[in-house]
């Protein structure tokens, strides 16, 4: 296998795409730093612009630069390490790339989330390595932490901040800027796309998460089965009033197993500021596991950028070259349910006139949901007043049944907010 | 190997120790949470209150228990899980198991620390796995993250909180308490032996720093080259000038790698409150990675105790059993010194009269050594008067040299303690 590949001959390794993370696997990879490791060949669509470009320099004249990928999938490299993103035709291509005898390195989160079991089995028929840490977290090695370090124990919840882009932006808006203002600020400083929807909407995060169940939980599920709510909606007003109630607001990506029912959910969540998860600033990425035994784990660092997901991948290529084996994980599948037993905060915008705290709380009432805390801020205007009320402990469908109902009052000016808060007692009852 | 021997037949483990650590493995072993493992023989002196006592309680029967080790040695068990510490006769025993065809996984930090390379020499000879995960941080997997997710990183410095009596000592002292108070709580809790030294002194943690040394920066230092200095002679009145200046005081087993230079330290350190090393609590471990492309990788967690390091000692088994190998680690020697270039902390205890602060300002000025600030809290009695001089970033040992002189002033009441301040610039110049 790689092993012995690696005694004999230098490892000869392929990268599919040349932007930012894979230009700097091959500026990681230049030199001596890694000896028995070559770059061999880089694809890319247009491929003339990256070769004659700036983020090729320094790189070994005798590298086969090509934009037809049969010129990979056909050639004798030992490792294809994929940095492009997106199932197809990505999958069809590590596919075949298996099948030929050559392992994988892949950040491909959502190709994982998606195809990773179906790919992983592939490996194993052909006695290759299938290996994605860059995948999570980027330079934050959660992956392989949980899968060497943590097998020993039952995981049975994780919660975590996978979206750098989100986090950067919540982390500005705590100072107190609007949504708009700082999504323009991300897209400037190259942290949010044009169109921002797989960050601020949830699906990158949940495919992360996805992945992170199935390597710390050994559950099995679909992204799809994984309730994502947008942070689009969230507001300046919303951090204000967090801070009365302790808290700030991060998109959060969090499980839960009990009862035999895995709970899972992205979205904006209240985070007490004494949470460790409230550490976590501008683009950094958060993971804290929580076990049967070994109780709370936790691990930070940068989720994202070029380097830091470069070393992910050279780390996972060092791995294949050492002889490490694919880790079968025995894994099951489980019940999925966007569900959590938590506190909720429900912001509202109304046209203040008397009687409306009282129509909430009946609306509430009306489900079984308790009141905890009812804030409203003085200074802001009458005719577009924002207030919220915290509940106890519920079901978060309890909650949103209470909140459609009330989101219909014609004073109503806009949809109500309504969040999960993060805290630690939210374990109470089932 | 393992991994082959796991397809046919179950494995057989053997415990060794069946102390703490021992019989949390034993218990988290039981039942068939993992198929294909099975716990055949534990040995322990006395080993007939072992067997008869609470903490057997459930294990299956068949179990051999045995005070001879040779009884496991000789037997056809195919790993031995070490959990007894210190290096002889253990040394000898898992060098007999690694030459008789079984793979060791040990907590050990001594042992590993200072025998290491030679028994993954012998474990390699032998195509054994030899893993330690456990030894440093317990239930914090930094050691397999390291390993397999930070190699393609070059690591230039780590710091960490690596034993979890000092951080629970040092913690409850930033209340208010005395030394000598909280060693007895902190004794009391289970958490410091009768005879400190090992966790006081930095030896415990001085062999964890040289174990994550190795994994992290593939740099083979000998324990006895870092410079240890005990926590013994911090005082609550130091917990109070280090809040003046922002910082708390905690142990810290820090590296630093500099024009070939492996800078390292175990001592007791004046730490940032805003620094992530100041989040850990109670016995709770962290380890603070900074890589040249990856930049900081915070971990925390459980340091010690039963279960989370039974938890490191099974997945390591798992890694084991799942085919593993051992990672040769290119490992190379360097210099090491533990100088730093840092601010400095000194207090003084003196009878105050006219002329002490010019008197010790001019023995630092006489080094080299710049002052930063000079603290007098007011309210302390004047015949046993405490103050504070900090320094501007300077070598260790050009202060030590100027606190030994100021030491032999005859208003000097005890002899002053010099504390590094772990703070980001202290980089500045070298």
């Amino acid at each position: 296998m790689a092993k012995q590949t690696a005694a004999n001959a230098a490892t000869k390794v392929a990268i599919l795409g040349f932007g930012t993370v894979g230009s700097s696997v091959a500026q990681l990879l230049r030199g001596q730093k890694f000896p028995g490791i070559e770059l061999t060949h880089i694809y890319n669509r247009g491929v003339e612009r990256k070769r004659t470009g700036a983020t090729a320099k320094g790189l070994n004249s005798g590298i086969v630069w090509t934009e037809n990928i049969q010129d990979i999938l056909k050639s004798d490299v030992d490792v294809v390490i994929e940095t492009i993103g997106g199932i197809d035709p990505i999958e069809g291509w590590l596919r075949k790339a298996l099948s030929s005898g050559k392992h994988v390195v892949t950040a491909n989160k959502q190709l994982i989330a998606y195809k990773g079991a179906g790919l992983a089995k592939l490996a194993r028929e052909n006695n290759r390595v299938l290996v994605y840490n860059a995948a999570v977290a980027g330079g934050v090695p959660v992956i392989p932490a949980t899968l060497h370090g943590l097998q020993g124990d039952r995981i049975t919840r994780l919660s975590g901040i996978l979206n750098g882009t989100c986090n950067f932006m919540l982390s500005h808006m705590e100072q107190g800027a609007e949504y708009a203002d700082v999504l323009k600020q991300a897209q400037a400083a190259g942290y949010a796309e044009a169109d921002p929807t797989a960050d601020v909407d949830g699906y990158d995060a949940r495919a992360k998460l996805c992945i992170l169940v199935r390597a710390a939980m050994q559950i099995g599920i679909n992204p799809d089965e994984v309730p994502a709510q947008t942070i689009r909606n969230v507001s300046a007003v919303d951090f204000a009033y967090a801070k009365e109630l302790g808290c700030t607001v991060r998109q959060i990506a969090r499980a839960e197993l009990r009862g035999g029912v895995l709970r899972a959910r992205v979205a904006p969540m209240l985070v007490p500021k004494s949470s460790p998860i409230a550490w976590s600033h501008g683009t950094q990425n958060m993971v804290v596991t929580s076990g049967e035994f070994g109780g709370d784990v936790v691990f930070s660092g940068h989720g994202a950028g070029g380097n830091p997901t470069a070393v992910a991948i050279v780390s996972d290529l060092l791995a294949v070259v050492h002889g490490s084996n694919s880790v079968a994980l025995p894994v099951k599948k489980k019940t999925v349910t966007g569900e959590f037993m938590a506190p909720h905060y429900l912001r509202f915008i109304v046209r203040d006139k008397p009687g409306i705290v009282s129509a909430i709380s009946g609306a509430l009432t009306k489900v079984g949901a308790n009141i905890d805390s009812i804030l409203q801020r003085p200074g802001y205007p009458k005719d577009a007043l924002p207030f919220v009320v915290t509940t106890e402990p519920t079901l978060t469908s309890t909650v949103e049944a209470a909140v459609k109902a009330i989101s219909k009052m014609n004073t109503m000016l806009e949809a109500p907010l309504c969040l999960q808060m993060l805290v630690d007692d939210d374990r109470a009852e089932d």
